[in-house]
């Protein structure tokens, strides 16, 4: 906020050829290599629709995970502007297995031109469910892909969380496992309305215009992208990431004391806790403020952000143990 | 093909404003009852993609399952004309189950905005397993669909077939059991090349400018709609699907004597027959002229055409079984 | 038809891999030249529409006239089917000049990555008024398009009439131009539903599963393809052709005649007549029985089919002239 | 901006639920009077694509200028979403008349289902060029939009200078008028990144879908919202736009004194001004750091922006002037 403020001053030209988008896109060279080439969005579904699309010809196809944001959360915003049908596989903890996912493609492929067949495969990392592929499971996905004559989109709108869990940079968890085309997301670890797609292959693309006709061009580019800047070059998204991975596993270990080893079904990697909690303790949460989706038939679904503190979790562990003993002693 | 011949002299309108096309409507209107309309294209996908389509406004999505054809065999044609996305479920011998389909309901509406929400449900019969549906099961579903402000389609490339077995009409098959727009196949079931698709509401819709925008406008509609006139007027549909039908079940009893009752592990209910067989034996009998697929890991599914003969089954039979024998003895 | 009847025999394998398709493919290359690939559709929308969009990817647009088809007479079939935007040019007398094409390509150029670019430009020959591109017309603009990166796609749903009129092949009429996708129509010309779109380049396109993706797969293929057959191998296409070409220049010299020469206002140069004719009489041919529409403000359009005869022009000449001595005793 | 850094404190529900974008609401609704809605959105194409496409349903199509943001600038992103087809009118001076409107629409209604049709009519002001429709010519076409089942969409990415330039509210420039829908620009007028859409009419519509489908939907939308308060609350717009408008005037006078009356060809009505320089002229002042872009043949678009200063017009003039006198001393 602070150096958009500063950027604010002076008049630049638009639609992306400012100063600080050349700025931020020398950060993203920085961070992925040479040859990584950067497109500014202001919209989590944006960079992954674009992200996806850029790769996509028609008559294409998408697989993903039956949990994936692209299929289930972004109200067929993919389908409407590429026309391609998206098919997606079940999902464990929130990851594609690579024998699902060859299974499924064996048998599209043969039945020959009577299916549409996928060209990109989506993942998501860290996954919908908090877990963390990791580095080999990424680069056999990704290995597959290519020889199949097909790309691997990495839906990184949590990318920072997951390199923060493995201890490694953005390009280590991306280009360097074989991601063709990578959505990076800002806005759920700290930038205000700043996502970008970044691509790694040389594809022969008219970026710009294809950023616009998927209405992703914002014209003062420089609010976007300038965003990027303090987030690359001063490792907020690793300060960030790291916070709230740390403060997730807190809560899960809070949890877990209170309710027992049962009330966390799920591994706890990032900075989302799966947990199933008495609908009474919800509804006292709830009373004292805090927020959480209710999941599937039993589980609840708590998110770390950036801006949460260990008082947060404190605070939340407190209601919980205080709404048991309420009802362990009113009964 | 005769028919055609006939309506083959005299010049006549052109985009169905024949009166060939008027015939074959009020044929439809004598079959489907008052209000029924029927449009004629040349092609199944056609059939169901114009079907489902004029149900669906922009934002609107669709809910089948993981064998239908406009999943799974149509080349992603619903999705690239109509932008609108396919959810699919797991079937049961090729049907939808209602609590399945009802959970899985319950869960979008309840993400909100984030997902695209189905407007049409859309199921087949006979089903792509060759199953079909009873009549509760439709009606069931159908209310489902008309309480929750959705539509019932029903793709009935097969459904000749079905209502042959159930021993009913094709109104009785469809319109009475809630079905709201109904796809109906011909060349599937002896017609050269005509479909339909019949819509029982009143819908406020241009269908024949939609019907054009589909691409399934032929300017000499009457050579589409001539093909219904004889098969609906003189019930070659129910002929041809009776036999085929007889014939299926004679296949599945000789199958089942050669190779025992598990090698027909489903139900064979119309004119298809899904087969456990021996790769030995499928050598031999695609060396003999005979044509199937393979389905899943093992099985092998059979279609009896309206042009089979008993002659076609007993030779079916005849191979297979000389094949094993060949191979007994050779042990 | 006689031929249909022939080949409605047997059992043939469907989706195009039948022997009789393999004819008419045969018979494609033939009249084309090796390498030509014909793909066989039920409809002329369909062969516009999936001629255009083989040749698209995300992002193009389509550049025509004002009065083409493709544009103005398919309910915007292409832009549903391809999400492609359709730009259009005035023209003259059907046909787009080349100066006028080139100023407003320089425009879009200039404007960047603002607008959808052209990727094909797509012509009609015979033109919607009847008129007829000189082989260097079309040469010129095939070479602005190839040298600018783009695609020369020819409507020719009317291309046997002008290849009789000027007196060349079919292959002269479009490949040897420079055209790189041909839709070539039959049912204009004598054939019951059959159209066909014939690629000269080797795109490396997977033709079978776009022509499903487009609802253009028929089942039963070789009941499309095998119209073709004796179309082509008889030169039935050209006998038809000529008869109508003949005929329309016959009845022309015969409005003129009667109504004097401002009474055919444009070129007759293939099928087509325009001419103003006064109310009165256009009330008593209607009467009569013959059929036409009012183009524009003033003018009528006559066109010649494949099934008319003499007779039919004589009889609206007689009507014509004794509709107007009647007006002019009456007066 | 100052508003920004306000509204960054605190913990807010996102996707709109939060206290800023209520606050927004209520400010639009006190603008545009009862029912009115508003949709915040992080483009102006953005604006324009998601304001035309809730109005359309399959097969409808959209009619504009051939000088259209909607048509001609936003890289045919109206088509790729919605798949509608785009028929562009000649314009006048950016201007769309009725007679020719009523003209076209009169012959595509005739052509029956062979035309698309258009559903929308949509229209810019200030136009693309700067001029101004008054209240009755946009209460004309609203008019004949809705007694021929059409609505009339307005590109107002310019409103608040043409209603600045008309003396009247931004209700009395839109609403009042018969304009159903509102795409009302921030960007230009001053904001950081804001646009948004107002729909005045009770469409039963699941925006929030809608907006989520056409990738509009930004996570923070206080973010984008809370840009529009101060925007409306102070009149900020008002201020912006009449400054805009009084430079540009003062600058078409001082063009016209320096170069003749001839050089400003069109009415300069609110903060364009299209005038003809000469080619050194130009050098000249784009040496000097003035931008501006050259418009068809012969003409070069100024835009005046919310930031410009009244010496931005002075040293424009200045180096224009002593361009000239070289010139001339020159030769």
């Amino acid at each position: 906020m602070r150096y958009l403020a500063e950027i604010n001053d002076g008049h630049q030209p638009s639609y992306g050829d400012d100063q600080i988008t050349s700025e931020a896109q020398r950060l993203f060279t920085d961070v992925f290599g040479e040859g990584a080439r950067a497109i500014f969005v202001p919209n989590g579904t944006g960079a992954n629709v674009l992200g996806i699309s850029l790769l996509l010809q028609p008559g294409d196809a998408v697989l993903t995970t039956n949990v994936s944001h692209v299929s289930e959360e972004e109200s067929g915003a993919l389908t409407a502007l590429s026309g391609a049908q998206i098919f997606t596989l079940p999902h464990e903890d929130g990851k594609v297995r690579l024998p699902a996912l060859a299974t499924d493609l064996s048998r599209r492929w043969g039945r020959g031109f009577h299916s549409a067949l996928p060209k990109v495969v989506s993942i998501a990392n860290s996954t919908e469910y908090g877990t963390c592929y990791t580095n080999d499971e990424i680069r056999q996905i990704a290995t597959f892909c290519h020889t199949s004559g097909m790309y691997l989109h990495l839906d990184g709108c949590r990318l920072p969380n997951a390199a923060a869990a493995l201890g490694q940079g953005l390009r280590q968890s991306s280009r360097d496992l074989g991601v063709d085309v990578l959505s990076l997301g800002g806005a759920k670890n700290g930038l205000m309305s700043a996502e970008s797609v970044v691509i790694f292959e040389a594809f022969d693309l008219d970026l710009r215009r294809l950023q616009k006709r998927a209405l992703q061009l914002v014209s003062k580019t420089r609010f976007v992208s300038g965003q990027f800047v303090p987030y690359l070059r001063d490792d907020v998204w690793l300060q960030n990431a790291t916070r709230a991975n740390n403060l997730a596993r807190g809560l899960a270990s809070g949890v877990e004391r209170v309710l027992g080893e049962g009330a966390v079904p799920r591994p706890v990697e990032t900075n989302q806790v799966f947990c199933v909690i008495p609908d009474s303790a919800k509804r006292d949460l709830r009373e004292a403020g805090h927020r959480f989706i209710d999941w599937g038939d039993t589980e609840t679904r708590l998110v770390l952000g950036w801006d949460n503190e260990q008082s947060d979790v404190d605070g939340f562990l407190d209601v919980l143990e205080a709404s048991l003993q309420r009802r362990s002693h009113g009964s």
